[in-house]
């Protein structure tokens, strides 16, 4: 009775999460998903979790942001039966490439992926490990949209909650988290 | 009768590698793995053939190789119930690492991975996606086996045959490639 209960009970994947304070730098309460990932009954959980909301929708691509979103991006494509799109930092992809420059707080970056990896009209889903002011998941959705893609939805393992505002910049996409962390900067 | 056919029939991987020439420097024909990764039935066979091979071996952790060994590696990960082991270029890891260094042709190079990540004994398996020199598995072998680990086996989706003698580099290791691509450098 006792062992049927507690498998019955939501599993609690915010306790697999690591908080690292001051990294990468001073003030930052960085949220550490590789403590998840080595455990394999929260890392099996969390990929299914993620299934769960994403399948049956149509969805023929998962782009993943390099490199922790590629951990649960590449399970959920399998899973889904669909094709796995790297989306990288400059110079890394070996062929033609579209990219998007977006804004962070001081300065630029740019993100890329491959010419020809998502087909006029495909539905894609992003994947990333976190969600914080959300511009690079922002970018990514541009980068799919500017390749003929319709972003299905943007899914993360951690959204940040609070004054980093990252869901109101991605206003307007069906956005999913599998565990909120309130944080205030 | 016709489908039932081409359906049994082995699918040829191989044709889903691009190779592009001259990257990244003269002279180097890459392959590259991002078309078979679009693809979604090649992406299924390709993980579900690196599974056959090592599922009921007892292994309990995958650590892939940054950033390409990932997206093979989490599936297998995955689908075996090991936890995921993420192997990163230095300064890329939140919390104490331990680290290897390993020669290149010129310079040297470092990966490493979080500290207790891998329990004393337990079976690991590495994973990236392509054996050239054999030098970052060599050197992650190294890893696993500081943290306590046994090598279990160190499986890739291309193995560069031919001047390059990634295998023999990694001799006393089980070697396992799904595509073996001949190369003279």
């Amino acid at each position: 009775m006792h062992d049927k209960k507690t498998r019955m009970r939501k599993m609690d994947l915010l306790k697999y999460i690591r908080n690292v304070p001051n990294w990468p730098k001073e003030g930052i309460q960085f949220k550490d998903i590789t403590t998840l990932c080595v455990a394999p009954e929260a890392f099996k959980e969390a990929c299914d979790r993620l299934v769960t909301h994403y399948k049956g929708k149509g969805i023929t691509k998962v782009a993943a942001i390099e490199a922790r979103g590629y951990v649960f991006g590449s399970v959920i494509a399998y899973l889904i039966n669909a094709g796995f799109v790297l989306v990288r930092k400059p110079g890394k992809l070996p062929a033609d490439t579209i990219q998007e420059t977006y804004e962070l707080e001081y300065g630029t970056d740019t993100i890329e992926m491959h010419k020809g990896s998502i087909k006029e009209g495909e539905k894609v889903l992003i994947i990333d490990d976190l969600l914080a002011t959300g511009g690079t998941a922002k970018a990514a959705a541009n980068l799919v949209e500017k390749a003929g893609g319709v972003v299905a939805g943007i899914g993360f393992v951690i959204e940040l909650t609070g004054s980093l505002r990252g869901r109101e910049k991605l206003e307007g996409y069906e956005i999913f988290s599998l565990l909120d962390i309130s944080v205030e900067e």
